[in-house]
C-alpha cells in the first residue's frame, strides 16, 4: 500500500513558483463557490510523524480565506471533553455548510496509536473504526465532502526528516521524544495504518496516500486532489438537487382509493395497546410523588459525585403534559444541575449542520441532567409526517439515532426516552379548556389543530419509531398520560430506576 | 424493539378477500415495470421460527410472475459451497437486473444462530455483520433495491403457532426438534436479533419488523411495504437517469491549460521505480524455469490434497507477455486442475449483475488454480480511464475489491496479483514485430494503439490501484517484463512462495 508513496517524488522550487499563483487563485475561487453551497468540507490529515501534516494545513490556511476555514487538532481530552462521549468534541467542531474544516490528530489518532502500542487488538480497532465509519457516513449522507490525506514517509525518510527538524533551532521544538518512540515502532505503525486505511477507505470518504518527503510535491498533490474533489462535489450536489427537483415536480400520482392502506391503518398501534384508564389520585399521588422525588434527589446527588449524567427525552402529543411533568422532575433538582432544552425550529447556525449536531452540542457536563423537551426524534416524527426531509433522510435517521444513543450510554450516562400518550378525546378536552382559560390561550396554536388532523400519520410514525429505536440499551417508555398525575409519577420512577442502574454500572 | 410487533394485529378473511385481487394486479404491474428497470430487488426474510417467513415467500411466488422471481434458501453449505468463501453462494444466486430475488435463511442466519448458541461473542457477531453490511452496500451502490423483513412472534404466540402446526397432520412435518430448541432460547434469540437489526438496519437496507402471528395481516403489510418500496425506487432511479443524461449533454468545460497536472504527471510512478534492465538468459533461465516449475508441480499436488485453491490475477500493458507467462505456468499443472479465465467485455448475463459477480462465479473448487487473464481490476483501470463507469463507481471499487480479496484469503486460498510492466519503447518494438510477422498480426488491434496513447492516464490509474489495493493480505507483485524470461521466472517463484505460505497457514 505504501510502496507507491516512497518514490522520491519532487517538485522543484521553480516549478512550484510557477504553479503557485494560479493555484491560489483557483482555491480562492472554489472557496467562493463553496460559500453558496449546501455542504461543508471535512479534511482529515493523518499519517507518519514528520510527513508534513501540520505544514500542509498551515499552507492551506495561509492560502485560503480564513473566514471560511477552521482548523482543529486534538490532544488528550480536556475535562470538558472527558465528561461527554468521545465524539462530542468532533461534532462540536464540525464546519457548517459552506466552510472547510481541517482536522489534525483527528478521530483516527487514538485507535491507531492504541493499536500500535498494543493496548487494543485488531478486532477492537475494527470496532472503533465502525464508529468512525458511521460518523463519516452520517456526514456524507447529509452532503458533506470528506477528503482524507494519509501522509507517508519511508522509515529512512522519517529519520532524515526528524534529524533535520532537530538540527534547526527554529524547528527543534517540533521533535519530541514521542516522535522518536514512534519512529522505533515504524513497522507496527504501518501495519496498523494499512488495516486502518483498508477498513475506513470508502467511496464517500476515500483515503489519499501522499508521499510526504518533499514539501513542494506534497503541497502540489494535496492541492490538486482538493481542487478536483471540491469541483466534482459541487457538480454532484448540483445534479442531486436537480434529481430532487425532478422528483418533486412530478405530480404525486393521485393515489387510487386503495383499500389496503385503510385496512392497515385500522390496526392497533403500540399506543392503542396502552391501558389509558390508569390513574393516581389524591393522597396516594402525593405520597408517591414525594417518595419518588426524594429518591431522585438522593440518586442525583450520588450521580453528581460519580459524574454520571442523565439525558432525558420528552416526546408526546400536543397538550400531553410534557411541561408539567418536566417541572415536577426539576423541582427535585438543584437549578445549577439541570438544563431544559426546548427544541423548536433550528436556528440558522443549526440549520447549517447535520441535524444531530444541535443535540450533540447540548450534552452537558458529567453529573448533570439534560432534559430535551422534544428532541432528535423530530426527524422521524414531524419531519417525516410533514415531508420536511426526504424519505431517505428519515429512514437512515433510525440508525444514526441508535448510534448516537449508544454513545451516550457507553459513556456511562443514564438515558430515558418518554412518549407521553393521551387519547384524541382527552386532547380535544384539553384544547377546549386551553381556549377557554385566558392565561392558557397562548399555549394553543393553529399548528396544534393541524397536527391533530394528522393523528393517524403520527401514529404510524410513532409506531415505526418505537420499533426501530426502542432497544435494550435505550428503551422507550410509553407513558399513559390521560391522568397527568399518573404520568408524572411513572416518569419520575422510570428516571430513578435508570439512574440507579447507571450508578450500578459505574461501580 | 419488538413490542410494537406484539399487538395482535389481524386482517379478517373478508377484508383480505376484498383487497387481494387489486393487490395481485398491482404487483404484476410493478413486476412488468421492473423488467425494464436497471436494478434487481433483493428481499430478505428473517425472524422468529413459525412467524411465517416461508408462507409469505410462497404467497409472493404464487401471486407474481415466476419468470421474474427467484427464491433461495440456504442450509448447511454443500461441498461445492464449502470449497469457496462463504459469500460465494449468495453472490451466485443474486437476481439480475429486472428480477426479484427472495432469500430465506440468508446471510443473517449463521451469525444470528452462532450468537444465540454462544459460539461467537457479540463483538464477533458485529464483525460478521460488517461483512454483511459491505455486501449489501455494494449491491445498493450498484442500484439494487434491498428490502428486509423481520418476522416477529411473541414467545406465547410462537408456542401457539408451533403447536398448531404440529397438530395438523398436513403441517406437522414443518415443526422439528430444532424449532422447539429455538423456542427455549427465545430470550437469547431476541437479544441477539435486536443487536443484529440495530447493526444492519441502514437507510439503503432497512429492516421492517412485521408482526407474524396473523397470516393475513402479515401478508398485507409485507405486500404494502414491497409495493411502496418498489414504486419509490423506480421513481428514484428514473430521476437519476434523467439527470445523468442531462449532465452528459452538458459540454465538458474545456480544461484550462493547467500547469499543476503536468508537474504531477512528470513525477515518477510506482512503475518508473522498477529496474527494467533485469534479465535472465540462456541456461540460467532454463535452469531456474525448470526449478520453479518442479517446485510448483509439487506444491500444487500438496495444495490439491489439502484443498488449498490458488487465485492468480494477471494484469499488464498490451504485449507485456501475459499469455506466454500464463502458458509457462500452466505447463507445470494438470489440465484438469486449472482454469484460465480470459476477461473480455462482459456478457449480457454479466452486465445484468454487479461487476464483481462475474468474478465471484469463476472462483473454482478447493485445490484448483484459477487464472484471471485480466480481472476485476478492469474497473479501476480501463473503466476509469475510458470513463466507462462513474467516478463514484471506480472510487468505491477499491474498498469492494479489498473486501472481495480478503474473503478469498480468509477462506485459506493463495492469491497473487501480477502487473506485467514493460516500457513504452519495448511495447513499440513488440507492436512493430507483431505487425510484421503474419501469424502474429491478429494479436495487434487498433485498440492497442489507442491504449498506447493513453499511457500516462493508465500510469496514474495503476499507481492509485497499487496504493489502494496492495495490502499485506493481498499484495501486488510488479513484474519487470522487458525480459520475458525474467518475468516468467519471477511470476513462477512468486506463485510458489504464496502457495507455500498458504499451505503453512492451513496446517
Amino acid at each position: 500500500m505504501f510502496e507507491a508513496a516512497e518514490l522520491g517524488r519532487k517538485v522543484s522550487r521553480e516549478e512550484f513558483d510557477t504553479i503557485a499563483p494560479g493555484l491560489r487563485t483557483e482555491l480562492l475561487d472554489l472557496q467562493r463557490r463553496l460559500r453558496e453551497a449546501d455542504f461543508p468540507v471535512v479534511i482529515v490529515f493523518a499519517g507518519v510523524d514528520g510527513a508534513g501534516k501540520n505544514e500542509t494545513a498551515n499552507l492551506l490556511n495561509e492560502w485560503m480565506d480564513p473566514r471560511w476555514t477552521v482548523t482543529r487538532a486534538y490532544g488528550k481530552p480536556s475535562d470538558e471533553e472527558g465528561d461527554r462521549p468521545p465524539f462530542w468534541r468532533y461534532w462540536r467542531d464540525l464546519p457548517p455548510k459552506g466552510k472547510i474544516g481541517m482536522f489534525l490528530s483527528s478521530w483516527y489518532h487514538a485507535p491507531l496509536l492504541d493499536r500500535v502500542h498494543e493496548q487494543i487488538s485488531v478486532a477492537e480497532m475494527d470496532e472503533r473504526l465502525i464508529r468512525i465509519n458511521r460518523f463519516e457516513k452520517a456526514l456524507a449522507d447529509d452532503g458533506a465532502l470528506i477528503v482524507k490525506f494519509w501522509m507517508h514517509l519511508s522509515q529512512k525518510a522519517q529519520k532524515k526528516r526528524l534529524k533535520k527538524l532537530e538540527d534547526d533551532p527554529l524547528t527543534a521544538w517540533q521533535v519530541t521524544p514521542v516522535d522518536w518512540q514512534h519512529y522505533k515502532l515504524y513497522d507496527k505503525f504501518t501495519t496498523a495504518a494499512e488495516r486502518l486505511i483498508m477498513q475506513s477507505s470508502k467511496g464517500h470518504a476515500l483515503w489519499h496516500i501522499v508521499e510526504g518527503a518533499d514539501a513542494r510535491y506534497r503541497y502540489s498533490v494535496v492541492l490538486n486532489i482538493l481542487k478536483e474533489a471540491i469541483t466534482a462535489h459541487l457538480e454532484r450536489r448540483d445534479a442531486m438537487k436537480k434529481v430532487a427537483a425532478e422528483l418533486k415536480k412530478k405530480p404525486k400520482a393521485k393515489a387510487k382509493k386503495e383499500v389496503l392502506p385503510a385496512v392497515l391503518a385500522r390496526q392497533p398501534s403500540i399506543l392503542s395497546s396502552l391501558d389509558m384508564t390508569q390513574n393516581l389520585e389524591g393522597d396516594e399521588y402525593n405520597r408517591q410523588l414525594q417518595e419518588q422525588r426524594g429518591r431522585l434527589s438522593l440518586l442525583h446527588r450520588k450521580a453528581k459525585e460519580k459524574g454520571v449524567s442523565t439525558v432525558l427525552v420528552f416526546e408526546g402529543w400536543d397538550a400531553a403534559g410534557k411541561g408539567g411533568t418536566i417541572r415536577r422532575l426539576t423541582n427535585a433538582l438543584n437549578a445549577r444541575d439541570y438544563q431544559v432544552i426546548p427544541i423548536a425550529a433550528p436556528t440558522e447556525e443549526e440549520r447549517a449542520q447535520h441535524y444531530l449536531w444541535r443535540f450533540w452540542r447540548h450534552l452537558s457536563r458529567a453529573g448533570r441532567v439534560t432534559i430535551f423537551d422534544r428532541s432528535w426524534y423530530g426527524r422521524v416524527l414531524v419531519e417525516r409526517v410533514e415531508g420536511f426531509c426526504s424519505d431517505d433522510a428519515w429512514q437512515r435517521a433510525y440508525g444514526e439515532i441508535n448510534d448516537f444513543e449508544e454513545q451516550i450510554v457507553e459513556a456511562g450516562h443514564a438515558l430515558c426516552k418518554f412518549w407521553l400518550h393521551i387519547t384524541p378525546e382527552e386532547q380535544l378536552t384539553r384544547f377546549t379548556q386551553r381556549s377557554q382559560i385566558e392565561y392558557k390561550q397562548w399555549k394553543l396554536t393553529d399548528e396544534d389543530w393541524r397536527n391533530r388532523d394528522k393523528w393517524p400519520d403520527y401514529e404510524t410514525a410513532i409506531n415505526s419509531m418505537v420499533e426501530q429505536t426502542s432497544t435494550q440499551i435505550a428503551p422507550w417508555t410509553l407513558v399513559e398520560a390521560n391522568s397527568k398525575t399518573f404520568a408524572r409519577v411513572k416518569v419520575l420512577r422510570t428516571v430513578c430506576d435508570a439512574l440507579e442502574a447507571a450508578l450500578k454500572r459505574r461501580k
